[in-house]
């Protein structure tokens, strides 16, 4: 028995005046969504509690099955784990920022004019070459992931998330300096690290050639790097161990996949997902498909949506909902019926009209073999609601799953 | 005002494909149940949390109120007291198998050939008589219940459940010996007592003249008790003192019953009632009929459906849900209506597919004077989803009935 947990990132949404109150969902054709509810099992889940909007990381974490509240450790250490960055135990991880400052240290530009993979990577690589002579035995990894974006993990020595950011998260102001926010030692230790590396790191990129080039090419340089998010990988036990089961992640957020990576699961890279609404859906769906031979559970996640609904683009949040729907087909033709559930849900309500996560619960269906089918009919927001499941938690998905599948031991005799 | 509160055991199901993609509860005719979904208020209810498979222990805990993962102690106490024997503060209980071993104590039976009650009784009345001199104050009550099965309290002195289990649990390979699986004084000594008591029990035993009867009679011999499931008495306060009631329970099974006397409940005995596919059903439904007068909450328990769908038995069930049926329209018949509510569930689904405790939620419906009557028109799990209750957790439905019957105070102003 094996399942398939299909999330549309923000998929649902809110009834908008422009589809004449309907939602993306709602106005979508999507034959194979409303399929698995149709033959399936519905209801609506909040993914942490009712009104509270959920991160993606947050999310993610409570759809597999953990207590956000308790393990959640912040943004930075996820997304560099994501990145194929290890963060150790002891280690501090952050999201940084490739940005343009004036002489002044004033913020031009949070994002370097979105300064290309190819130009980031070679200055990743000169920061990386920064020896921190003063700190014994501290060592740090800088990666560049996706355009201006990029993570630092301080490691080597027993660091703390207790330090504020340098990012103001603002143009027009200046660089704000690392201070600790907790007197501890390591507190203390942490941002004075920081403070320096990104002294440094300002010292090297303020005349790199790649940044003179930049210029000449009228592009901003890329002539600092912020830094924001300190947190540590969450403590928790693997699903593999917890439900003792082969588990892996299709998809291409480092974010996401850093959640995945967290709860010990195999990371599976495909050619051509890109955490974008250009990303190749059918790779996906095929990547899908041939690693469920060899796993028990496979998390198949899409970005797009959420992008789309962030930009307040509702006709492409339809189409790229109408795209996940094919992959729903071939999904549904290509694998065991027989053995195989599929949940169809979203990772958190994502407004296209306030561009926004938002506290409403999120539609789910699941579908297979022995779940008591309901008379739902399509797969959209409000049908769900009618579901016989009717209306659970984030947390509770997984252990639903898992004991279809027959992992979930008894407790009690 | 009276509440009465029907438990089948593991009567919740999921669809089958012999049925017609049905459950059994859906198949049944049962008009009286179906009468109490019509005229009450229905829901779905997640014994103990959803897609989590209960045990009968911790699902009886948690639908008399308590929370089973905080006060949930182990099987061997609760069986115990259901049985009669007594589990003081201190005590640890264990449950017991007259099994038979060769002379290098090789396992060739867990059950002993399913031993008489007869026989079991003359060998147990032997074994109660063993003196523990080595062991200053400590004191044992060891009783049969229903054939190889027995239970034993250790008391006297101070005990722990932190030691492991003699019986293996299968057969081809020895007895275990006892070992402390913590380390504490009172773990140590308990393993030290037990490995004595279960040597002397073997002792009386090998030789004992009902094994030689057996033997003659082309009998497996009962030559040795197996121990497994050390547990204490789960510390919770009785119903009665939260809810100022008057509580009995009519059940037959020694499980159900303990964990009902743990509770502080009355356990009321009914010539008939077996824990059987076989009990007298009527005869249960008269004597909850009948104490009534004197209680203002009786639970009444019928473990047969969980018996059929263990055995994968779905005609069986159909059957017995049908019975179940007969006892409500007694009770209809039978009770004051204007002051009774009645509520009818599952402690857990069992399904006749997997043959085992599932996770899915349990059908419920509570009936009575002045209860919010919703649209359901049938009791069975996918009905009742739809109904007014909508989905709760097994703790929220003691509360709800106390309430009903007037007896739960405000909590402020």
């Amino acid at each position: 028995m094996k399942a398939i947990l299909l999330i549309g990132d923000g998929m649902a949404d809110r009834p908008l005046k422009e589809l004449n109150w309907k939602t993306p969902l709602e106005t979508a054709e999507k034959p194979h969504m409303d399929k698995i509810a149709r033959d399936g099992i519905c209801g609506i889940m909040d993914p942490l509690s009712p009104g509270l909007p959920p991160g993606s990381d947050t999310a993610t974490l409570a759809l597999l099955g953990y207590d956000p509240f308790k393990v959640y450790s912040g943004r930075g250490a996820l997304e560099a784990i994501g990145s194929g960055v290890n963060v150790p135990s002891g280690a501090v991880a952050f999201r940084c920022n490739f940005a343009t400052v004036d002489d002044q240290l004033v913020i031009l530009d949070r994002r370097a004019g979105r300064i290309s993979n190819e130009d980031a990577s070679k200055l990743a690589e000169s920061l990386q070459k920064v020896k921190l002579k003063k700190f014994e035995n501290v060592e740090f990894v800088f990666k560049n992931t996706v355009q201006h974006r990029a993570v630092l993990v301080l490691k080597g020595r027993s660091f703390s998330t207790a330090v504020s950011d340098s990012d103001p998260e603002k143009t027009g102001v200046k660089v704000l300096e690392v201070k600790p926010t907790a007197k501890t030692v390591e507190a203390e230790f942490t941002a004075h690290v920081l403070n320096e590396l990104l002294r440094q790191f300002h010292g090297i990129l303020k005349d790199h050639p790649v940044n003179k080039d930049r210029v000449k090419r009228g592009l901003l340089p890329a002539n600092i790097v912020l830094c924001r998010g300190a947190g540590t990988i969450p403590n928790v036990k693997a699903i593999s161990k917890i439900y003792n089961v082969k588990t892996a992640c299709v998809g291409a957020v480092p974010l996401v996949r850093g959640v995945c990576r967290a709860a010990g699961m195999d990371l599976i890279n495909v050619k051509g997902a890109t955490g974008t609404p250009q990303t190749d859906y059918m790779a996906k769906a095929e990547a899908t498909v041939r690693i469920l031979k060899e796993y028990d559970f496979v998390l198949l996640h899409v970005k797009a949506t959420d992008v789309a609904s962030h930009d307040g683009n509702f006709k492409q949040k339809i189409e790229i909902i109408e795209k996940i729907d094919e992959m729903l087909e071939y999904l549904l033709n290509n694998i065991d019926l027989d053995s195989t559930y599929i949940a169809v849900t979203a990772d958190h309500t994502t407004s296209c009209l306030t561009r926004d996560h938002e506290g409403d619960p999120v539609p789910l269906a699941i579908f297979g073999p022995h779940v008591r089918k309901d008379e739902v009919e399509k797969y959209d927001e409000r049908s769900c609601a009618r579901g016989g499941l009717n209306r659970i938690r984030g947390r509770d998905l997984m252990p639903i799953l898992m004991n279809l599948i027959e992992k979930v031991k008894k407790f009690g005799a």
